[in-house]
């Protein structure tokens, strides 16, 4: 049996383990709901059991090399500790890799899930053998992971990459994060419901009209048969969303941009937007250079990217 | 004697090249007006006809190590092109290094100028000791340089770091690169100036009401001396310079942002308002902790920045 790592993603709604060879291959995993009370002991007992469940089906009696645990949190990598997690709220301050590690046996690394998701992308995704990157998750909120000369930027205390809160709309739709019109505001799942309701009446004879805060499946779907609301929706998401990849284009001349998560998978209605906003926005040069693509990975980016993490780090952290 | 390096700034007003030992010493420097024509030959000859002249002075029968060119232009430093020079637009396309090489027999080095300030700050400023450091240049225009542990971040063609096009405005005021709201529009000296123009009316009582385009100098000089219109001018500038830098810290994590160019002159009247939109729109941790200072080195950054750059690529340049 070869080495293989732990990988796990944690998020509000579930929590996956897998384990992982080194080639990127998954060789089995596990899944629960993340539990009802969103408290860190039993939030930390579930990723241990399914990190025992992972190890035990696919291990074949040897323990795993590491484990990247990859939450939807600003965390500080090097200190393993969670600064704060909108979603799970018990878990600000609290040093999860430690408790992780004690209670499955096994060292781990913790990692931003949108960080994670751009490393999985630039090993196994859309953006392997590109030196610079950043990928932009859409999801519920909006993530980010920038990967510059082949090295996740987390910044000095490993919280960068917040691309959701770039500010697009200065006086703009309060964000939970404090501020106003940060861009997850636009381009997030929930963005799309919000602006659906918002423009609702302006459309009284769109297929969403009679459909009071519809899924951003719904937008998307009723978007893909023509209707003009849920197309203008996914034009204003473009706008601004083009509006930050300009900012970043012009900031950090990337080589790829990787459009990751739930709602890549409305890319389609976005991207002729996002392109235009884009090219207008940005110096030209960058602009024509850099390659704006859907993510490769869906699921698995942000698993596979921890999964990247804890094979790097594995040296130093072995028991 | 011990060995020293040329270094040069391009404006499209003046060109200085200097003489500048490895401490980061000036012996000797020398200016010209940029050549009338402000086209791509008299320009070369210019600039090798100062560099003769510090060889001359402060060489003392030596030639120099290298050549450090910073110019106001887009550029690409591994080929040594002038990308776009809005300034001096006759530079389009043209390959400034190779061309200045030739004609001062040294070896150039090109880079950015508001990279080249970075770079300047970063060894013998504000910056000096910190891994992770934004320089933002206000002056005529707003340009940016970002050094990440250590090293300056071009991009993947050199163009990186365009800190003044951020948009902050998605509607805003139509800027020279072809966007609109560029932080550019808000927060350089000819924003300072137009604004102060288009808020005029509002204020008939200002020292400046009687004054149309007054300079961003005379702007100034009302707000210290508590002047309303002048003041709500540099409140707007910096909620604006705010909002771009709430995005940097986001987005980068830095250890600090230096606020470089001639209207740092200005910084006292900007800090209050950037402050305090950076801290309301940015995350609270990487907020509260990236030092927020004015540049130390005033007109020299460039210039020092340059003559670093030529000590850093010397080896492989010595002719």
């Amino acid at each position: 049996m070869a080495e293989y790592v732990l990988a796990a993603d944690l998020g509000g709604t579930n929590i996956r383990v897998a384990a992982v060879d080194p080639a990127g291959s998954i060789l089995y995993q596990s899944r629960s709901a993340t539990p009802e009370t969103r408290t860190r002991e039993p939030i930390v007992q579930t990723i241990a059991e399914l990190a025992r469940k992972c190890i035990a089906e696919a291990g074949n009696g040897r323990q795993p090399a590491a484990f990247g645990l990859a939450a939807a949190a600003l965390v500080n990598s090097s200190e393993g500790r969670v600064f704060s997690s909108p979603n799970l709220p018990d878990l600000d301050g609290f040093p999860l890799a430690g408790a992780v590690s004690d209670a499955a046996g096994v060292s781990v690394i913790l990692e931003n899930d949108a960080t994670a998701a751009a490393i999985g992308e630039a090993w196994l995704g859309a953006s392997r053998n590109v030196g610079s990157s950043i990928c932009i998750t859409l999801g519920t909120g909006v993530g980010g992971g920038i990967i510059l000369d082949g090295r996740p930027w987390r910044g000095i205390d490993g919280t960068a990459a917040e691309i959701g809160h770039i500010c697009v709309e200065p006086r703009g739709v309060s964000c939970g994060c404090g501020s106003f019109g940060c861009l997850e505001q636009y381009a997030s799942a929930t963005a799309i419901t919000r602006m659906a309701d918002e423009l609702a009446e302006g459309f009284p004879l769109s297929v969403l009209s009679g459909d009071r805060s519809p899924s951003s499946r719904a937008v998307f779907d009723a978007g893909i048969g023509g209707d003009e609301l849920a197309l203008e929706v996914f034009r204003r998401a473009g706008f601004y969303l083009g509006t930050a990849i300009a900012g970043l284009v012009n900031v950090l001349n990337p080589e790829m941009i990787v459009i990751a998560g739930g709602a890549a998978a409305g890319w389609e209605l976005l991207a002729g937007t996002v392109r235009q906003t884009m090219m207008e926005k940005a110096f030209q040069r960058p602009a024509e250079r850099v390659k704006l693509v859907p993510a490769e990975l869906g699921d698995n980016a942000g698993i596979l990217g921890a999964a990247q993490v804890a094979l790097q780090h594995k040296p130093p952290f072995i028991k």
